[in-house]
């Protein structure tokens, strides 16, 4: 057994709490102990004074190989930007751009310390093969869309399974078993029938498989699907009885306070993204209403065309700011609150808080490793999760394990690939992609 | 002359704008080249492959001294942060304590690539003699309000006065010309009475004194004016003829259409601090509006305390999406505009934009180099202020330059000061303060 022994340790785990000065003790990929006082079988204490240990980031909604759309239009219109934009670049992305591009991702999000994201795109089989890559945890969904794609809803359900195939065969084959997780991914009301729907709450309840889905994005969305259907996104999702404790919402931006209490009573998982709702002009997610009513609230990046960091510390800190000026209660989600959010909360909303999402015995060796030296933030503190949240950022990450391995070290950077290279390619696509597409090049 | 040749040089100058593998000469402290072409006279070029030179941040209202009271207690109400926590600690602040946390502040903005700010406090002459010792720009305002301390409004504006002269012998003393400036800091209408901020109008219109003060911040301040004067604070201060283009106003997250008119055709300056403003829950200025009225908006962080950081670029970050969040569009502030409003619009605001505020000959070398190198985020970009402000942060400057002179280096840290001491100064300020007042201990 290696021990960590940091000034500190932040476990998020509700019985351990936050331990001064104490151990931290990992064997095969897991924490065996966590204490106070120092453990028996100690092969070697590694110190780490002025060092926190807290558990690695959960980024609970995104679209990864986006990484490669990354600020294609800013500060547009979402019809022109989507329409002129995305849509016409995304039509040109091959199977390799999307590894590359979810390589590119996952890179990044461990440099900021996220250990396992939710995912949803296409060619999705690639985004795994970038996982399996990596090293990292993944929960990833094929963005199931009959409407969007005008496929018959059975044919659009069988390349949901054909990917579910591959991608258990390819968790056989790359050893990755509770690395890579699957689920179904419905897109929205507005980009599926309701047959397809239906064909997805059945396969889910059948075989236990959770469903991702967007969910009352915009008000647009509501709205239209008021008028389409006389009810709300999540009324009619109720309706048709798909909601259920494995269904993960992203974004919710605009439900109703009946629509809150139904999320609730079904124990839907709410995936928060503050800065994609933000900057895509779409609102505010009423998080504390939420908190309040029972649900459980995980913190997201949404993808990086929309953002454009995949970075949860700051998602952190702007959640936990926004919900105090929205609501004018500066009392309102609270630091250990969104931190919570980040972590335990997004490994709940996934259906992993048993193996991840805070540092508990049993749990796998999932944690990032904080300088307070580097930062002068962490001065003056009179409260650790107030000194994470509000004063630091990620740019004190001193290094990110996975599974007890150190994929990432800040002052050696990454140990098993060279960035460089994956960011030269990255942009050979980027000038790719605009060239096919027709758009400027000037960046 | 030293030239730089980056990969890219921001002027945030409208005739220059920017300008790709150009060349940017000093000499003397001062701007004496850009262009396209190499320039003749040059002693030494140095070539920054994949670097950005942009001007420094402008920090256009903090209470820099705060960094001591960072953290004090979050997430709590507002009476009882300041009256519990808050006004009993600063009661005990001695003037050595204010120096250290100036000084600890400067060395903290200049990290983050601010190279002046605008600041209010108590002890102000502390300040000066931080900003003198680090090098860095500021103007420095004594927060005067007769009401809080039950003073004399002739005895408050003496102090204010004598703040003045002594700043002035300062200046002198430590050849601080251009590198500190006064200005007078009439707190605000709920802490002033009428007859000193009729004395402060008078002052300022008879020296060309520039004002600083904070207006309609909450809710409760414009409604507890209303009730006493039958006015909002903006309409008041219109009335008794304090309002100018030489008045710098913080906050302003409350103003009527009306007042933007006001603030519109009087040319005051309004100080935006998005992240105070949602932390401390009072909401969210209507910047957009006021662009659009033609009123000169500059971006500011507020103090450390209710922030926590000193960290304008978020601020830049939070800003752009925010407005775009609250005003449902989604080009509301792009990313050129917010970035104008932390260089140039806080330059013109603080009246200093005849010395600093862009690259532009003539001016001040004061500026960032960016290092695009180290962030992944920097690819895919396909517009360079689009990649600042959404996909770049501060964690990727790579040195900060003010009046020619390299203060800080992200490899060497700062070349003239030992940060370690003066976090350990901070840190003790902190143990001493919290025992007198009799505060937890436990950080």
């Amino acid at each position: 057994m290696i021990v960590f022994r940091p000034s500190i340790i932040v476990t998020m785990d509700d019985s351990m709490g936050v331990i001064t000065n104490g151990y931290l003790g990992i064997e095969d990929g897991k924490i065996e102990y966590i204490g106070k006082s120092k453990p028996e079988h100690a092969e070697e204490i590694v110190e780490l004074p002025k060092k926190i240990i807290m558990p690695g980031f959960i980024n609970s909604h995104t679209h990864i190989a986006m990484t490669l759309l990354r600020g294609l239009k800013d500060d547009a219109d979402l019809q022109t930007w989507l329409m002129r934009y995305i849509l016409p670049v995304e039509k040109l992305l091959r199977p390799s751009d999307v590894y590359y591009g979810a390589l590119y991702g996952s890179l990044e999000m461990i440099r900021n310390g996220i250990t396992c994201f939710l995912d949803m795109y296409y060619h999705e089989i690639e985004v795994a093969k970038a996982v399996a890559d990596v090293g990292c945890r993944a929960m990833l969904t094929y963005g199931s869309a009959d409407v969007f794609f005008n496929r018959d809803p059975q044919e659009e359900f069988r390349i949901a399974e054909q990917f579910r195939i591959d991608i258990e065969s390819l968790i056989d084959e790359k050893k990755c078993e509770d690395k890579i997780f699957f689920a179904y991914g419905p897109h929205s009301v507005y980009g599926c029938t309701e047959e397809l729907l239906k064909i997805f709450r059945d396969a889910s309840e059948e075989r236990k498989i959770r469903i991702h889905i967007h969910l009352s994005e915009t008000r647009v969305e509501v709205e239209e699907t008021r008028k389409r259907l006389r009810m709300t996104p999540i009324e009619y999702l109720d309706k048709i009885g798909l909601l259920s404790s494995r269904v993960m919402a992203a974004h919710v931006v605009w439900p109703t306070d009946s629509d809150i209490e139904i999320l609730a009573r079904k124990g839907v998982h709410v995936l928060h993204n503050p800065s994609s709702n933000l900057k895509l002009a779409s609102g505010v997610c009423p998080v504390e209403k939420m908190l309040k009513s029972g649900i459980n609230v995980a913190l997201a990046t949404d993808g990086p065309a929309s953002n454009n960091r995949l970075d949860l510390w700051k998602e952190a800190y702007i959640a936990a700011i926004l919900q105090k000026g929205i609501t004018y209660d500066p009392k309102a989600l609270p630091a250990k609150e969104v931190l919570k959010m980040a972590t335990i909360n997004s490994a709940k909303a996934l259906g992993l808080d048993s193996i991840i999402g805070s540092l508990s015995v049993g749990k796998y060796a999932d944690f990032v490793i904080i300088d307070t030296e580097k930062a002068m933030e962490s001065v003056p503190s009179h409260d650790i999760f107030s000194m994470i949240i509000y004063a630091l950022d990620s740019r004190y990450i001193d290094s990110v394990w996975i599974g007890g391995n150190k994929l990432y070290d800040a002052k050696y950077g990454f140990s098993f690939i060279d960035v460089k290279d994956v960011k030269n390619k990255v942009e050979s696509i980027r000038r790719r992609l605009i060239e096919e597409a027709g758009i400027y090049e000037n960046p």
